[in-house]
Protein backbone atom coordinates (compact mmCIF):
# COMPACT_ATOMS: atom_id res chain seq x y z
CA UNK A 1 0.00 0.00 0.00
CA UNK A 2 1.22 3.27 -0.72
CA UNK A 3 2.27 5.74 1.89
CA UNK A 4 -0.33 8.67 2.71
CA UNK A 5 1.66 11.51 3.75
CA UNK A 6 0.06 13.79 6.94
CA UNK A 7 -0.97 16.44 4.82
CA UNK A 8 -2.50 14.26 2.01
CA UNK A 9 -4.52 12.48 5.08
CA UNK A 10 -5.74 15.92 6.77
CA UNK A 11 -6.49 17.17 3.25
CA UNK A 12 -9.08 13.96 2.88
CA UNK A 13 -10.07 14.58 6.19
CA UNK A 14 -11.07 18.15 5.40
CA UNK A 15 -12.60 17.29 2.06
CA UNK A 16 -15.12 15.05 3.89
CA UNK A 17 -15.85 17.29 6.91
CA UNK A 18 -16.94 20.24 4.30
CA UNK A 19 -18.91 17.63 2.34
CA UNK A 20 -20.78 15.98 5.68
CA UNK A 21 -21.51 19.50 7.17
CA UNK A 22 -23.35 20.34 3.74
CA UNK A 23 -25.03 16.98 4.38
CA UNK A 24 -26.18 18.18 7.69
CA UNK A 25 -27.04 21.22 7.13
CA UNK A 26 -29.37 19.97 4.55
CA UNK A 27 -30.96 17.09 5.73
CA UNK A 28 -30.44 17.57 9.41
CA UNK A 29 -28.44 14.82 12.02
CA UNK A 30 -31.08 12.33 11.21
CA UNK A 31 -31.93 13.09 7.66
CA UNK A 32 -27.83 12.56 7.13
CA UNK A 33 -27.57 8.94 6.27
CA UNK A 34 -24.95 7.00 5.90
CA UNK A 35 -25.46 6.69 1.85
CA UNK A 36 -26.12 10.31 1.81
CA UNK A 37 -22.96 11.06 3.78
CA UNK A 38 -21.30 8.77 0.86
CA UNK A 39 -23.12 10.39 -2.27
CA UNK A 40 -22.00 13.65 -0.33
CA UNK A 41 -18.32 13.29 0.02
CA UNK A 42 -17.91 10.82 -2.65
CA UNK A 43 -16.27 8.66 -0.50
CA UNK A 44 -17.27 4.95 0.59
CA UNK A 45 -18.36 4.47 4.37
CA UNK A 46 -15.37 2.56 4.85
CA UNK A 47 -13.35 5.51 3.76
CA UNK A 48 -15.37 8.25 5.82
CA UNK A 49 -15.41 5.67 9.61
CA UNK A 50 -11.56 5.36 8.68
CA UNK A 51 -11.27 8.82 9.61
CA UNK A 52 -14.10 9.44 11.75
CA UNK A 53 -15.26 7.02 14.20
CA UNK A 54 -18.85 7.26 13.85
CA UNK A 55 -21.45 9.64 12.86
CA UNK A 56 -21.66 11.23 16.03
CA UNK A 57 -18.04 11.93 15.83
CA UNK A 58 -17.94 13.47 12.62
CA UNK A 59 -21.11 15.78 13.74
CA UNK A 60 -19.26 16.76 16.90
CA UNK A 61 -15.88 17.18 14.67
CA UNK A 62 -17.95 19.28 11.89
CA UNK A 63 -19.70 21.32 15.08
CA UNK A 64 -16.33 21.71 16.59
CA UNK A 65 -14.22 22.70 13.60
CA UNK A 66 -17.34 25.68 13.09
CA UNK A 67 -16.84 26.93 16.10
CA UNK A 68 -13.24 27.20 15.88
CA UNK A 69 -13.65 29.13 13.11
CA UNK A 70 -15.85 31.58 15.01
CA UNK A 71 -13.67 32.12 17.57
CA UNK A 72 -10.83 33.18 15.24
CA UNK A 73 -12.85 35.76 13.98
CA UNK A 74 -14.36 37.18 16.78
CA UNK A 75 -10.52 37.48 17.72
CA UNK A 76 -9.32 39.07 14.98
CA UNK A 77 -12.49 41.38 14.28
CA UNK A 78 -14.50 41.30 17.00
CA UNK A 79 -17.77 40.15 17.76
CA UNK A 80 -19.64 42.89 15.45
CA UNK A 81 -16.81 41.95 13.12
CA UNK A 82 -17.35 38.76 13.19
CA UNK A 83 -21.62 38.99 12.88
CA UNK A 84 -20.70 41.47 9.91
CA UNK A 85 -18.51 38.39 7.82
CA UNK A 86 -21.66 35.93 8.86
CA UNK A 87 -23.64 38.08 7.04
CA UNK A 88 -21.41 38.03 3.65
CA UNK A 89 -20.40 34.52 3.80
CA UNK A 90 -22.64 32.17 2.53
CA UNK A 91 -20.95 29.53 3.84
CA UNK A 92 -21.58 30.91 7.16
CA UNK A 93 -25.09 31.92 6.87
CA UNK A 94 -25.73 27.99 6.81
CA UNK A 95 -23.97 27.60 9.94
CA UNK A 96 -27.65 28.08 11.73
CA UNK A 97 -28.96 25.32 10.10
CA UNK A 98 -26.51 23.12 11.71
CA UNK A 99 -26.89 24.97 15.14
CA UNK A 100 -29.92 24.04 15.04
CA UNK A 101 -29.11 20.38 15.14
CA UNK A 102 -26.39 20.79 17.86
CA UNK A 103 -29.28 22.25 19.64
CA UNK A 104 -31.05 19.36 19.55
CA UNK A 105 -28.22 17.06 19.62
CA UNK A 106 -26.97 18.10 23.00
CA UNK A 107 -29.49 16.60 24.72
CA UNK A 108 -28.61 13.24 23.21
CA UNK A 109 -24.91 13.24 23.19
CA UNK A 110 -22.70 14.16 26.31
CA UNK A 111 -19.77 14.53 25.06
CA UNK A 112 -20.87 16.96 22.11
CA UNK A 113 -22.10 18.84 25.15
CA UNK A 114 -18.82 18.92 26.56
CA UNK A 115 -17.13 20.31 23.20
CA UNK A 116 -19.94 22.67 22.78
CA UNK A 117 -19.53 24.13 26.69
CA UNK A 118 -15.63 24.47 25.89
CA UNK A 119 -16.38 25.58 22.48
CA UNK A 120 -18.54 28.34 23.44
CA UNK A 121 -15.92 29.25 26.52
CA UNK A 122 -13.37 29.87 24.09
CA UNK A 123 -15.57 32.40 21.72
CA UNK A 124 -16.49 34.57 25.02
CA UNK A 125 -12.76 34.19 26.07
CA UNK A 126 -11.53 35.58 22.82
CA UNK A 127 -14.57 38.66 22.47
CA UNK A 128 -13.75 39.14 26.62
CA UNK A 129 -9.86 39.54 25.98
CA UNK A 130 -11.09 41.84 22.40
CA UNK A 131 -13.15 43.74 24.47
CA UNK A 132 -10.48 44.46 27.37
CA UNK A 133 -8.41 45.57 24.84
CA UNK A 134 -10.79 47.69 23.51
CA UNK A 135 -12.20 49.42 26.64
CA UNK A 136 -8.28 50.18 27.73
CA UNK A 137 -7.72 52.08 24.47
CA UNK A 138 -10.67 54.12 24.98
CA UNK A 139 -13.37 53.14 22.07
CA UNK A 140 -15.85 51.29 24.41
CA UNK A 141 -17.94 53.06 26.93
CA UNK A 142 -16.43 51.36 30.44
CA UNK A 143 -20.26 52.55 32.47
CA UNK A 144 -21.50 49.36 31.41
CA UNK A 145 -20.19 46.10 32.50
CA UNK A 146 -18.04 44.27 30.92
CA UNK A 147 -20.72 41.32 31.28
CA UNK A 148 -23.22 43.36 30.14
CA UNK A 149 -21.86 43.80 27.19
CA UNK A 150 -20.87 40.58 26.32
CA UNK A 151 -24.27 39.71 26.82
CA UNK A 152 -25.77 42.39 24.11
CA UNK A 153 -22.93 41.22 21.64
CA UNK A 154 -24.13 36.87 22.50
CA UNK A 155 -27.56 38.12 22.04
CA UNK A 156 -27.02 40.09 18.71
CA UNK A 157 -24.75 37.19 17.23
CA UNK A 158 -27.67 34.37 17.96
CA UNK A 159 -30.46 36.95 16.74
CA UNK A 160 -28.34 37.25 13.19
CA UNK A 161 -27.82 33.60 12.91
CA UNK A 162 -31.01 33.00 13.87
CA UNK A 163 -32.66 35.33 11.17
CA UNK A 164 -30.78 34.05 8.78
CA UNK A 165 -31.61 30.42 9.48
CA UNK A 166 -35.79 31.62 8.88
CA UNK A 167 -34.90 32.60 4.92
CA UNK A 168 -36.06 36.01 5.57
CA UNK A 169 -34.76 39.11 3.77
CA UNK A 170 -32.22 40.74 5.70
CA UNK A 171 -31.77 44.41 4.54
CA UNK A 172 -31.51 46.48 7.36
CA UNK A 173 -29.30 44.54 9.46
CA UNK A 174 -26.08 46.49 8.51
CA UNK A 175 -27.99 49.41 10.08
CA UNK A 176 -29.22 47.18 13.20
CA UNK A 177 -25.58 46.45 13.79
CA UNK A 178 -24.65 49.83 13.44
CA UNK A 179 -26.69 51.05 15.91
CA UNK A 180 -25.49 47.88 18.78
CA UNK A 181 -22.07 49.24 18.28
CA UNK A 182 -23.08 53.05 18.87
CA UNK A 183 -24.61 51.80 22.09
CA UNK A 184 -21.24 50.14 23.37
CA UNK A 185 -19.04 52.83 21.59
CA UNK A 186 -17.31 55.19 24.37
CA UNK B 1 -75.38 11.31 23.09
CA UNK B 2 -75.18 14.10 24.96
CA UNK B 3 -74.83 17.16 23.99
CA UNK B 4 -71.77 19.62 24.00
CA UNK B 5 -71.49 22.73 24.13
CA UNK B 6 -69.56 25.40 21.80
CA UNK B 7 -67.20 26.11 25.36
CA UNK B 8 -66.69 22.39 26.61
CA UNK B 9 -65.80 21.85 23.00
CA UNK B 10 -63.50 24.66 22.98
CA UNK B 11 -61.72 23.88 26.19
CA UNK B 12 -61.43 20.46 25.15
CA UNK B 13 -59.44 21.57 21.85
CA UNK B 14 -57.41 24.09 24.24
CA UNK B 15 -56.58 21.40 26.66
CA UNK B 16 -55.52 18.91 23.81
CA UNK B 17 -53.09 22.02 22.14
CA UNK B 18 -51.84 22.84 25.30
CA UNK B 19 -50.67 18.96 26.29
CA UNK B 20 -49.56 18.56 22.06
CA UNK B 21 -47.80 21.73 22.39
CA UNK B 22 -45.23 20.12 25.22
CA UNK B 23 -45.01 17.12 23.56
CA UNK B 24 -43.62 18.83 20.33
CA UNK B 25 -41.39 21.10 22.45
CA UNK B 26 -39.79 17.93 24.53
CA UNK B 27 -39.77 15.41 21.72
CA UNK B 28 -39.46 17.27 18.13
CA UNK B 29 -42.02 16.99 15.66
CA UNK B 30 -40.92 13.69 14.74
CA UNK B 31 -40.33 11.85 18.29
CA UNK B 32 -44.11 13.29 19.29
CA UNK B 33 -45.70 10.27 18.20
CA UNK B 34 -49.16 9.54 18.20
CA UNK B 35 -48.71 7.26 21.16
CA UNK B 36 -46.77 9.95 22.82
CA UNK B 37 -49.07 12.52 22.23
CA UNK B 38 -51.92 10.18 23.55
CA UNK B 39 -50.69 9.68 26.44
CA UNK B 40 -49.45 13.85 26.71
CA UNK B 41 -52.84 14.82 26.50
CA UNK B 42 -54.69 11.73 28.17
CA UNK B 43 -57.12 11.34 25.30
CA UNK B 44 -57.32 8.60 22.11
CA UNK B 45 -56.29 9.28 18.87
CA UNK B 46 -59.77 9.01 17.92
CA UNK B 47 -60.48 12.27 20.45
CA UNK B 48 -57.35 14.13 19.02
CA UNK B 49 -58.11 13.77 15.46
CA UNK B 50 -61.81 14.66 15.87
CA UNK B 51 -60.90 17.83 16.99
CA UNK B 52 -57.13 18.28 14.82
CA UNK B 53 -57.37 16.73 10.85
CA UNK B 54 -54.11 14.76 11.56
CA UNK B 55 -50.51 15.76 13.13
CA UNK B 56 -49.78 18.30 10.72
CA UNK B 57 -53.09 20.40 11.40
CA UNK B 58 -52.35 19.85 15.20
CA UNK B 59 -48.84 21.12 14.90
CA UNK B 60 -50.17 24.53 12.37
CA UNK B 61 -52.54 25.08 15.02
CA UNK B 62 -49.68 25.43 18.22
CA UNK B 63 -47.81 27.18 16.00
CA UNK B 64 -50.45 29.46 15.15
CA UNK B 65 -51.92 29.87 18.88
CA UNK B 66 -48.34 31.24 20.21
CA UNK B 67 -47.64 33.53 17.28
CA UNK B 68 -50.94 34.98 18.61
CA UNK B 69 -49.96 35.37 22.18
CA UNK B 70 -46.82 37.16 21.01
CA UNK B 71 -48.38 39.21 18.65
CA UNK B 72 -51.24 40.32 21.24
CA UNK B 73 -47.95 41.00 24.29
CA UNK B 74 -46.45 42.86 21.49
CA UNK B 75 -49.32 45.35 21.31
CA UNK B 76 -49.93 45.76 24.60
CA UNK B 77 -46.72 46.05 25.40
CA UNK B 78 -44.10 46.48 22.95
CA UNK B 79 -41.72 44.05 21.69
CA UNK B 80 -38.90 44.92 24.50
CA UNK B 81 -41.82 44.46 26.68
CA UNK B 82 -42.96 41.26 24.80
CA UNK B 83 -39.17 39.91 25.39
CA UNK B 84 -39.00 40.34 29.28
CA UNK B 85 -42.38 38.86 29.65
CA UNK B 86 -40.89 35.78 27.84
CA UNK B 87 -37.89 35.54 30.22
CA UNK B 88 -39.95 35.77 33.20
CA UNK B 89 -42.98 33.06 31.84
CA UNK B 90 -41.47 29.40 31.92
CA UNK B 91 -44.13 28.62 28.88
CA UNK B 92 -42.70 30.68 26.83
CA UNK B 93 -39.15 30.24 27.07
CA UNK B 94 -40.34 26.54 25.69
CA UNK B 95 -40.90 28.41 22.56
CA UNK B 96 -37.52 28.34 20.98
CA UNK B 97 -38.14 24.90 20.97
CA UNK B 98 -40.53 25.05 18.91
CA UNK B 99 -39.36 27.28 16.76
CA UNK B 100 -36.77 25.10 15.97
CA UNK B 101 -39.42 22.52 14.94
CA UNK B 102 -41.12 25.12 12.63
CA UNK B 103 -38.26 26.38 11.20
CA UNK B 104 -37.71 22.24 10.23
CA UNK B 105 -41.15 22.11 9.15
CA UNK B 106 -41.62 25.01 6.90
CA UNK B 107 -38.97 23.25 4.56
CA UNK B 108 -41.59 20.47 3.77
CA UNK B 109 -45.15 21.78 5.11
CA UNK B 110 -46.19 24.69 2.80
CA UNK B 111 -49.55 25.33 4.80
CA UNK B 112 -47.01 25.96 7.92
CA UNK B 113 -45.31 28.03 5.81
CA UNK B 114 -47.97 30.05 4.65
CA UNK B 115 -49.81 30.68 8.24
CA UNK B 116 -46.44 31.38 9.81
CA UNK B 117 -45.60 34.03 7.48
CA UNK B 118 -49.01 35.37 7.88
CA UNK B 119 -48.49 35.30 11.21
CA UNK B 120 -44.74 37.26 11.25
CA UNK B 121 -46.50 39.87 9.35
CA UNK B 122 -49.19 40.18 11.94
CA UNK B 123 -46.33 40.67 15.00
CA UNK B 124 -44.30 42.99 12.69
CA UNK B 125 -47.40 45.09 11.90
CA UNK B 126 -48.66 44.91 16.05
CA UNK B 127 -44.86 45.95 16.39
CA UNK B 128 -44.80 48.90 13.72
CA UNK B 129 -48.12 50.52 15.21
CA UNK B 130 -46.61 50.27 18.43
CA UNK B 131 -43.65 52.20 17.95
CA UNK B 132 -45.20 54.83 15.30
CA UNK B 133 -47.40 55.43 18.37
CA UNK B 134 -44.22 56.19 20.57
CA UNK B 135 -42.31 58.08 17.75
CA UNK B 136 -45.47 60.30 17.90
CA UNK B 137 -45.47 61.35 21.38
CA UNK B 138 -41.27 62.31 21.46
CA UNK B 139 -40.40 58.56 23.12
CA UNK B 140 -38.60 57.28 20.59
CA UNK B 141 -35.44 58.61 18.19
CA UNK B 142 -36.89 59.76 14.85
CA UNK B 143 -33.23 59.83 13.38
CA UNK B 144 -33.71 56.15 13.21
CA UNK B 145 -35.48 54.85 10.28
CA UNK B 146 -38.58 52.35 11.52
CA UNK B 147 -37.28 49.46 9.43
CA UNK B 148 -34.04 49.51 11.16
CA UNK B 149 -35.88 49.91 14.71
CA UNK B 150 -38.14 47.04 14.05
CA UNK B 151 -34.84 45.14 12.60
CA UNK B 152 -33.26 45.96 15.86
CA UNK B 153 -35.93 44.28 17.84
CA UNK B 154 -36.48 41.35 16.07
CA UNK B 155 -32.72 40.69 16.24
CA UNK B 156 -33.20 41.29 20.10
CA UNK B 157 -36.21 38.86 20.21
CA UNK B 158 -34.73 36.15 18.15
CA UNK B 159 -31.37 36.50 19.98
CA UNK B 160 -33.09 36.44 23.36
CA UNK B 161 -35.01 32.85 22.50
CA UNK B 162 -31.98 31.10 21.12
CA UNK B 163 -30.67 32.15 24.08
CA UNK B 164 -33.13 30.64 26.29
CA UNK B 165 -33.26 27.69 24.24
CA UNK B 166 -29.77 27.01 24.73
CA UNK B 167 -30.14 25.94 28.17
CA UNK B 168 -27.51 28.63 29.66
CA UNK B 169 -27.27 31.21 32.30
CA UNK B 170 -28.79 34.50 31.07
CA UNK B 171 -27.99 37.24 34.22
CA UNK B 172 -27.45 39.86 32.31
CA UNK B 173 -29.97 39.52 29.87
CA UNK B 174 -32.32 42.16 31.28
CA UNK B 175 -29.07 44.19 31.63
CA UNK B 176 -28.57 43.86 27.53
CA UNK B 177 -32.28 44.68 26.97
CA UNK B 178 -32.09 47.86 28.51
CA UNK B 179 -28.81 48.93 26.63
CA UNK B 180 -30.89 48.05 23.22
CA UNK B 181 -34.52 50.10 24.66
CA UNK B 182 -31.76 53.40 25.51
CA UNK B 183 -30.37 53.28 22.32
CA UNK B 184 -33.88 53.33 20.57
CA UNK B 185 -35.32 56.10 23.00
CA UNK B 186 -35.06 59.90 22.14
Amino acid sequence: MPKVSDSDLSERRSDILAAARMCFVTYGYDGATVSRLEKATGKSRGAIFHHFQNKETLFRTVAHRDMLRMTELASTRGMIGLIRYILEEPDLINWWSLRVEITRRIRVDEELRDTWDADQKALRAAVTDRLTEQRDSGRLRTDIDLETTIQLLELTLEGVMSHLGSDRVSDRLPEALDLIEQSLRA
